[in-house]
Formats: structure tokens, sequence, C-alpha cells
């Protein structure tokens, strides 16, 4: 099974694991994209490539120092998901890292979404790595642990307390807490369907399930219901939306160890669809606009060592904002020596809320770069004393807020079952509200006074998630705001 | 005072009034705006103007019933702004209306801020209309009630319970509870300085006052206090953004009858600049892209007959959603006879959320077309049983969320003074969810599994104010979502 021996220093040709990765992710793709992502591939090499290009919150000087602090020639890793580099529904400060990086290098990371099983003849059959995460039979099963609960919990080891499979982590060699790591996402492709029936074709889940906003509160029909629709997405690349195939209420489904699951209540369990009524006249005419990105993606918090996926904190993770796609850089604070990065919960669209408690889940590759910045190093700049996950898109910086910005550590021991009973958007709003008043003032160097007052007239607040325990509300502003600001 | 006597029939030259408002709003405008500006007037003859263009909620069908039903030759109006035709800080039902028109009308409607007494020199001086309304020596008022409050206020004739200057009403001949109100907002301008000293300028005013969401969440400085900045906006159309031109901390106000006012608790006060200090070194270098719009427009509610105007309802009102700007168009339910439409509380720019308490209120004329949809011709329609109000922009559906949809009769007898102890935004994300539900159900045909699904990963939800008493929530979907969908 490949997994980190398939790694290759730099863009080696040579390298027949990255060769068969690029021949499967781009082999299909159109010409002009194949093209795209060549060049960013040629940019891997040299420092050149730190340096910060328009308006960012690294300046030219904490690049270079930065840039100064790593080797001379970054390296290109591949880290495909299977069942020996993922961990699925938790985050954790011991797991051996997949991959060791130093600052400037680039990862192409493989993702699975949690979701495949919904639809395993589309999202898992002939793809080896959706097949060895998924494998569950009475005796074996490709990744045991689901989830931060216990390993003999009733529902499987883990409990499903967490449910995103996560591929990683990585480790960046030298960082340690107090350090903020950069993370450039710098390509995001669909991951195509392995099976021959569907060439050319990428597919997602969208479930309405027993977490999601609108569950206590249907006027039709049976109540409550769980339903999931499987979406259709152009895996080549020339079409920029998605459209429903079918929707099947969720039939439940007892799996390989004979428990009963007759909500989805533990990830990864097959739906067998002869037990299911596929509906195939659903959202007829509907054309949904992608927005490729990833759910969870973020480093390893401090506070506990095993940590359920599903809530969003200071380090990341289950942020859920569908601005995290291509072309976005995500700064964290580093909790924990190396850092120790990991992605998953690939989505190939959401609005903002998340309202019925999965986007469309759809397997993603994504290619990253990242860079350590050194706490010594910034005192002075906008990324001092950083302590939450911040996101910059090409026009915006879009700040997130929690209900509990460290619930860890703001709700005591019992946080990790805590959070499911006390988040609100009302929570998540007052915290946006500060962090965008913290940036403003230490960031951008404006007082309170001017700070609120460009808060009121020019700042964005938004609903991020409303299903993930804790919940989010982002504040966005734009950068050209400040394009002639000298101070 | 030129009030309703000064209203043109058509677009008719002859008419002095029409001929000076032209002059005054049009003249100093750059050729290509005011090319703009003709072509719309051009545009007001002839039931023609009804078709609906593009994607609408109204069907050709619709349009042609509800133009039928009109007169042939639509009438242009031009509504000042002055003491005799405005009314500040309340709805009501019983108000005389201004205006008489017919459906497929339009009025050019002058409004003014209620904060331009933070800076009088700048946005009343040499203002006729401005002056009349701002008018307040020991012995006369030009407008004496100011809020829904009783006449013998201590702090003033209405008590201040309602704070927005508003123009009209405009009554649509024929329109009755259970019909639907559409206003086209044709186009959105600047009122130019009338002071000499500051030509081709317009100003208006920040304040971040007590009832603001960061009021009780200051972390430097004096606590609490109250900070006002004057922005200048470029009333040439040239320029596309605001800055900042000075802030001071409010000074506290005796107002000419004697009563102190040591925060900003009645409006139209007039700020005497003797006694604050002026800080010119504010928001240096930061440019705030402008968003001209209406903060308050919508028509008198049936529940009472003096309404606060700051808590937004089913008819609209101070819904403070920047999107309520040019090219917008509104759907409101009418609720009495004649609908009554108000506009007022004008924004040159304002975020997501209206965090301080304001936006930058500026003074702006509006161009308008009004159509209204009777009620038997709804059936079968997407406007059937609409009972929000709906922001349609160019590419799409914004619903309005509150924390009380109807307050006036959600709340009870009490409802005026409970809406400001009772709202959060969860509230007001949960009438969000349950509007646009309604809406892609009902307008768009969808299942209820559908609209849930589609809602989770196409529908983006925001905040759009936490200050007005009733909180609002907004949900957008995109038009070309269903470019395809015939059902």
């Amino acid at each position: 099974m490949p997994g980190v021996e398939t790694m290759c220093q730099g863009d080696d040709p040579n390298c027949a694991a990255f060769a068969e990765h690029r021949r499967r992710f781009l082999g299909d793709l159109a010409p002009e994209r194949r093209a795209f992502l060549k060049s960013g591939f040629v940019a891997t090499g040299g420092a050149a490539a730190l340096a910060a290009g328009g308006l960012s919150l690294v300046t030219p000087a904490l690049a270079q120092t930065s840039a100064a602090r790593g080797p001379r020639q970054a390296t290109h890793q591949v880290l495909l998901a299977n069942a020996d580099t993922v961990h699925w529904g938790y985050f954790s400060k011991n797991l051996k890292p997949q991959v060791e990086i130093a600052s400037g290098d680039f990862v192409t990371i493989e993702t699975l979404t949690h979701q495949a099983s919904d639809d395993a003849e589309r999202m898992i059959q002939g793809d080896p790595g959706a097949e060895s995460v998924y494998l569950w039979t009475k005796d074996k099963k490709g990744v045991a642990r689901r989830g931060a609960g216990p390993e003999d919990a009733k529902l499987g080891p883990g409990g499903g307390l967490g449910v995103h499979i996560c591929t990683g982590p990585v480790a960046i060699r030298g960082a340690e807490p107090g350090d903020v790591l950069e993370v450039r996402i710098l390509d995001v492709a669909p991951r195509p369907c392995a099976n021959p029936k569907f060439k050319g074709l990428a597919f997602g889940s969208n479930a309405a399930a027993w977490w999601g906003y609108h569950y206590k509160d249907l006027i039709t029909g049976d109540r409550p219901r769980e339903v999931v629709t499987i979406y259709e997405v152009d895996a080549t690349g020339t079409r920029d939306w998605a459209k429903a195939v079918y929707s099947f209420r969720w039939p439940g489904v007892t799996d390989p160890n004979g428990i009963a699951h007759p909500t989805i209540d533990y990830p990864g369990l097959l739906v067998d669809h002869t037990k299911t009524e596929r509906n195939f006249d659903v959202l007829k005419g509907i054309r949904v606009p992608i927005r490729p990105h990833f759910g969870t993606m973020g480093l390893a918090p401090a506070e506990a060592d095993m940590v359920n996926s599903i809530p969003p904190s200071y380090t990341g993770g289950n942020i859920d904002n569908w601005r995290i796609g291509k072309g976005a850089t995500m700064y964290y604070p580093v909790a924990v020596p190396g850092a120790l990065f990991s992605v998953g919960d690939p989505h190939a669209s959401q609005g903002d809320s998340e309202l019925c408690g999965t986007a469309i889940e759809c397997s993603l590759t994504g290619t990253f770069q990242f860079v350590l910045h050194k706490k010594q190093d910034l005192p002075g700049t906008a990324l001092e004393s950083l302590d939450f996950p911040m996101i910059e898109t090409r026009d915006e910086w879009v700040l997130s807020g929690f209900s509990y910005p460290n619930y860890l550590k703001d709700l005591g021991p019992a946080a990790q079952d805590a959070i499911f009973q006390k988040s609100s958007i009302d929570l998540a709003m007052r915290d946006a509200f500060r962090k965008m008043r913290q940036f403003l003032m230490h960031a951008k160097g404006l007082t309170e006074d001017e700070a609120i007052s460009l808060m009121s007239i020019a700042v964005d607040f938004g609903i991020t998630q409303v299903v993930d325990g804790n919940w989010g509300v982002h504040a966005i502003v734009k950068k050209a705001i400040f394009a002639e600001r000298t101070a």
C-alpha cells in the first residue's frame, strides 16, 4: 500500500509514485489547466517562491527573514491518502508525522471525504486509497478508530466523536509553540471517480443529518428524517457547477460488526442501496456553483491528546468556510512542536451556515506550500500574538470567530462534551467582533475608535456554520481599503 | 417652502420644480452619469417599463396583468424632503400621503440623514430642505415630533423612540392589504453639500453610539464613550470610495428647550463644535468602498398607529441591508390601504452587522418605480402569500430574517418596548432559514428535502444588523442557480 514511502524529493520525474500521481490527476485535465499546474510545480524551486506577493500579512522583510531560516532548495512531496496516512475523526499532538518538511516546502495532499460510503460505487470502488480507508469486514477494518472517543465505544472504536478523514499530519521542522504557520493553497482539484462507469466525473454527498440546523424544524413528511443527496461534479474542470444525481432517505445501516446505526452516528457506514429508494427526480435544472475547499484543515491543539475533529478552534480544524480554497492562505498559531498539519473534509461546495450539517462532501487533492514564521521574528508584524486561524484570500482578510475561541481551554475538562451544548451564533459574533478589532488595531495600526467605525461601515459579518458544535461567524474586510495606508 | 406642490406630471420639462431638481442634482455630474440618468427618465413613459426583465419574481404574465391594471401613461413626480414632507422617527398608517400615484408610476424622492446635525456646516447649511427639517429654536421646531413616543416625552416630542427622517408617505392607488408592492430602485445619488465651501462633495456621519454592539465591550480609553466620525463622499460620482474627515467624542448637547442630552438619545441635536475636540488625524489612507442605499424603506404596518422606525418588520422599514441600493427591487406585503411607502435613513456605506450602531449616514436622492400586484393576481406566482420584505438584486434574491418576523404581533401590546430586550442573532437565523425554505419551496417549487440540501450548499447566511432592536440575518441565493430550471 502506498503511503509515506511514495514521497519524492523535489519535482523528481524519476520518482515513480510522483509520476503516477501526476498521471492520475493531470492526465485527464484540459491542456490549459495542466499548463497551470505545471507552472505551479516549476515554482517549487528556490526561495523566490517565498516572497509575499501583493498585499499580505507577511511583509517583505518578514518573508525574507522566514525564507533565510529555511533550506535553499525547497522540496515537493506527495502524500497519498490511504489507510496508513489518514487519521479519522480526530486531531492529536501524539500522531506520528506522515511527512516531515522544512519551511518553504510544498506538499500535494490527497484528501478523502468521510461521506464516500453513501455511494461506494461512485466514490470508493476502484480507488485504492479510498478502498483501503473504507475497508470494513467482520474481521478487518482499514482504519479502526473513527473519532476521539474510547476504543471500546458502543458505536465502534473512537465512538464517531469526530468524523473527518484527515490526511497527515505534516510536521514542519523547527516549528514550536508561539510560531505562526502560513499555509498557501496553491491548487485544489476534485478526485476523479475511479469507476470506469463514471469516467471524467467526480461525486459528492450531502447529508441532511440529525446534527443539522433544520432537523427538529421540519414541516413536511415523516419527521425527523435524514436525507442524503448525491451530487455530480465535473472532474475535468470545464464545468463550474454541480448537479444533483439522486437522493435517498437514510435507511439505517447495520455495520459488519453487527452494530445497528438507525441514524448517521458513526462515519464510514456503507449504505446498501438495495435497501434505499433512490429518487432521481431531484433538484432538476438546478446548477450549484462549485467552491472547492477544505472544510477541515489545521494544526494539532496542545490542550488534549485526542481532539474530536468536529468543533473548530484556535488552531483551525473544521472551520467549514468555503473561502479556504485555491488561492487562499491560512495563518495558524503553532501549538505543539512540529505544528502537525492535517487536512480533510473536502467540499465541492458549501454555503455560509452549512445549514443541513454537511456540504457537498467530495474528495479533493490539494497542493500546499508551508512557510514557518518563528516567534522571535513576529514582534512588530501583523502576525505577532496571532491566536486564531486567519484566512487570506486574494482580495480579503477573513477572520474566524467561534462561540468559544479556544473551547478546549474555555470550557474546562468536559470541553469536548460541553461544546455541543453551549454554542450560539451570538457568542460567535462577539468573538468575531473582538478578533476583527484586534486585527485592525494590531495589524493595521488603528485606534479602537477607528477600528469600530470601520467595522460598522466596511466589514461584513457572515454566518460560517451552525452545525459544528463550536459555531462560527466570520468577519470579512477588503484589502483594497488599506491600499493607500502607509502606517 | 416646496413640497407636494412641486410635483410634476410625467417628465415635464416645463415643470419648474422638476427642472430645478434636475439642475441641482444632475448639473454637476459627469456626462456619462448624466446620460444614464436621462435614459432612466426617458423610460418613464408607458407600460413597456413594466415588463420584467431577466430573472425576476414577477413572471411576464403577472407583469402584464399588473400593468393592465395601471394607467396607460405613467407619471414621474418629485418629492422633495422638507419639514412638510417628512415624518421623523416613526411609521404610521394614519399619515396623510404626500404623493398619490398609480401602479407603474415613478417618484424621485429626496431623503435626509438624521445624523446631519453632527456637522451642520457640511450637511445642513445652505440646504433649504435640511434647514427646514432641522430648524429648532426655543420657539420653533421645524419637525416637532421625533419618534413614536408621547408628545410630552421628557426628551422631547416623540421621545426619540425612532430616529429616521422618512420622506413620504407615497400612497399607491388601489393598494389593499394582501397585495404586494414592488419597488424598483432606479437610481440613487448622494445629496451634494449645499455649502459652497465644500462644492462637489457630500458628507456623512458615523456615530459609534450607546446602542452599538461594541458599546459595553470597549477595551481602551474612557469607557463607555460615544464617538462620531464624519466622512466625505464624492458627490460627482467619479470616486467610489469615502474617506474620514475627522472624529470627535460626543460632547453632550443641551437642546434649545433646555433638555440635556449626555448621550445621543434624541435625533437632530445640533453639535456645537466649539465644545468638541476634532481629531483630523483619523483613518488616514483608508478608502471605504461606497454602497449607497436606503437603511429604512417600507410600508406602514397595520398593527399600531405609531410605530418606532428603528425595528424592521414584515413591511420592511429599517432593514439596514446595503443591498437595498441602485438596481435592487423590493417586494413588500401591503398591510394598509394605499400601502403608504416611506423612505429615509440614507447610507453611503454600511457593512453587514452595522456594528457600531450606524452606517455612513449620508443624505441621498432616489428614483423609484412602484408596481402594485393585486392579491387576486398572485395565486400560483412567487409572490403569493409573501409575508416578509424581499430584496432582489441583479444576481441574487436576498431574504430578510428578523429575531421576530412581525414583532408588533409576535410580542403583544408591549412589543415596542419588548423588542429592544429580546433579540438575538440566533432567533434571526431561525427566521431567515424558515423564510428561505418557504421561498425555495413556494417560489421555486422544490420539496422540503431539496430546499434544505440546496440551502446547505448554495445559500449564504449573513448578519444584516445587530443594532436595530429586531436583529437581522439575511439569506442570499444566486439567481443563476435556477437559470435552467423549467418547473
